[in-house]
């Protein structure tokens, strides 16, 4: 296994993209990223592509030759891999093109993810965001991904005293941090009030603890680590990036407010890496509902369980605070298009990692952790990245 | 990296199994496989899975950690992957369980294909099967892919004289064989005449000359092949596994009878394993339509380009003759469930190169050749398998 690099980000806006076709947005991130990386395409050896829905969004699989083509790579005949995996597509797609460079079988790949969901009325309404959790145990019984984490939301109110102030703090922030992203779906600030006081969309969460659907797409560069000193002047290293799955169904789980998925790939990451929760500087987690975030939190060991809310409430995951969580505005604020979310998790770290990240730079920053969630949790995917010594 | 090797394989009966689900069609494939390689479930360290179009078909997105839950592994964690590539996703899934062995990072690996498609009315004609095309530049402008392949068809006789009989001898030994597996879709004869005074689906191609949508599931069970033979008597060695892309739409290729994704994965995959076309004593094709068996014979190297047609009615592919191919019925008779085939095309080699074919046992084979292509050729994988000596 030889160490991996970051040599090049790039993203679109997120948000409402109706003027821009998915192939469109695909191309511009992976360009940003290739020009990022100081690379040609004529470098690439593969590319990996994290999408969602495709097929029922925009009546087109098959995407991963579809955007090699327009890239005008269809006469190098690369090989182009799509995997899917959720909400966490980007992230399994990062996790391969990762495995493909560590094991020496390609030299640069790009990895990508994207996805166009504004095109369709009411997605999670006609099940294409239900398509995610288990369609036979849930789904056919009314159960959308938002009335599944309310479930677990319940839940850890009832077990550990979480309060709707607490869930409410992370929108909050989320907003707060998407003022300063140019690339943020939403970019108004939001208070406390106003959370509390939305419509529901099931209870506990209102609509501002539930991430927008949105358009947009994220690419990263990879190789190799001992050659990305000729490439960029600030390399970052892929310290870990582990995979683990966990039931479909929220009900088949010994405790539903435990997403064992991000424990079991949480701790094969920092064992990977060898290092601990409190090495990490800056982290973008999945707060696709506010409720996912301080799981996710507590999960991923940042947050003793059942402390999630109090911790966050307390500052401990702000701009200032201990460990600066979602710096980008997150799902919530930067945006939510399935397949890139993971994608740009990575670039947002990265850039932070860079000193890149203007207004929302995180101080000393010299490690970072991404964490994508697809579902409820049956996948989940936590990748370290460190500045490269 | 090292040598991997095939312990085990299995699969479904292909065709209309309105009685079974996803998910159970997916797990007795599985099972088939760990029971051949005389793995126990505990031994894996991966899933792979190739599916194109569940989440327009069943609803159902986020398939790897559904199959791994339905299969008691849920609280292992496994990583599970679902890639997807139209028609080739199963084939690109074994490419990617093979790299993940290949290069050391896992041991033992399950590869997976499984689609059901009958469940829904009228697939190709609500643009399912027609999203491993280009959307923008073939769809909307109503071109299917059995009109797509037809255009290839018509440039093909006129370009090298191919005629309509010969076209028609496809499917006549596709059935001939499918009559003798059982675990084929059609098992019926059929004689040329009746191919040739079928109902047109678009010109020059009938009904007979295009394969059926079927439900189904294969899968293989991989590992390293320093210890293969602890369970396995008859290992089978994979020689060779590429994959290459090309355009999405027919038009914006150089000569639409020239499948170059083929011709660049057989290159590629001729090189990796020190052979050429004429080392190979069986081989499964993609005959989906009978103009692709043709195409890709002589894309592959089997044929000189412009004369599989009469290479084929000469009886050159046929069981006695120089190479037989499609021994399992092909996409024709055995079936054609997308995210299958290319899985179990492995299967039918392993089977063949074991000697365990029965009434369809090649005589002295050897070393076989898998190729399975989506879409109109955007994505090919070769795969080249050989006996362990």
């Amino acid at each position: 296994m030889r160490e991996v690099a970051v040599l090049g980000v790039g993203m679109t806006k997120f948000g409402e993209l109706w003027d821009r076709s998915f192939r469109e947005i695909g191309i511009e991130a992976g360009l940003q990223a290739l020009v990022d990386a100081k690379l040609s395409s004529a470098d690439l050896g593969a590319l990996y592509l994290g999408n969602m829905a495709s097929g029922s969004l925009i009546d087109q699989e098959h995407i991963a030759p579809l955007i090699l083509d327009y890239a005008g790579l269809g006469s190098r005949h690369l090989p182009g891999v799509r995997v899917e995996a959720g909400g966490a597509s980007g992230a399994l797609a990062f996790h391969q093109g990762y495995q493909a460079v560590a094991s020496g079988l390609v030299d640069f790949v790009a990895v990508g993810g994207a996805e166009k969901l504004t095109d369709v009325p009411d997605v999670t309404g006609n099940q294409i965001t239900s398509a995610a959790a288990d369609h036979e145990w849930e789904v056919v019984f009314g159960a959308t991904l938002p009335a599944l984490w309310a479930l677990i939301a319940q839940r850890h109110m009832h077990q550990y005293g979480t309060t709707r102030e607490q869930l409410a703090r992370v929108p909050v922030q989320a907003h707060a941090m998407g003022s300063k992203n140019p690339n943020a779906h939403y970019r108004n600030r939001i208070t406390l009030d106003q959370v509390l006081a939305a419509g529901p969309v099931a209870e506990p969460l209102g609509v501002f603890d539930c991430a927008p659907l949105s358009d947009g797409a994220a690419a990263v560069v990879l190789g190799p680590l001992e050659v990305a000193r000729k490439y960029t002047d600030r390399p970052v290293r892929v310290a870990a990036c582990q995979v683990a799955c966990d039931t479909m169904a929220v009900q088949h789980r010994k405790d539903v407010t435990v997403l064992d998925s991000t424990v079991v790939a949480a701790r094969r990451a920092f064992e990977q890496a060898r290092r601990a929760p409190r090495d990490i500087d800056v982290a973008e987690i999945h707060d696709a509902y506010s409720i996912s975030a301080l799981v996710s939190l507590e999960d991923l060991g940042f947050s003793e369980k059942g402390h999630g809310g109090p911790d966050f409430a307390a500052g401990r995951f702000a701009p200032d605070g201990e460990l600066p969580v979602n710096m980008s505005g997150g799902l919530k604020a930067q945006g939510r298009p399935f397949g890139a979310v993971g994608v740009a998790q990575i670039v947002e770290i990265v850039r932070q990692l860079r000193g890149e990240s203007n207004e929302r730079q995180v101080k000393d920053a010299h490690r970072g952790l991404a964490q994508d969630v697809g579902g409820t949790g049956a996948t989940s995917v936590v990748t370290i990245l460190e500045e490269a010594s």
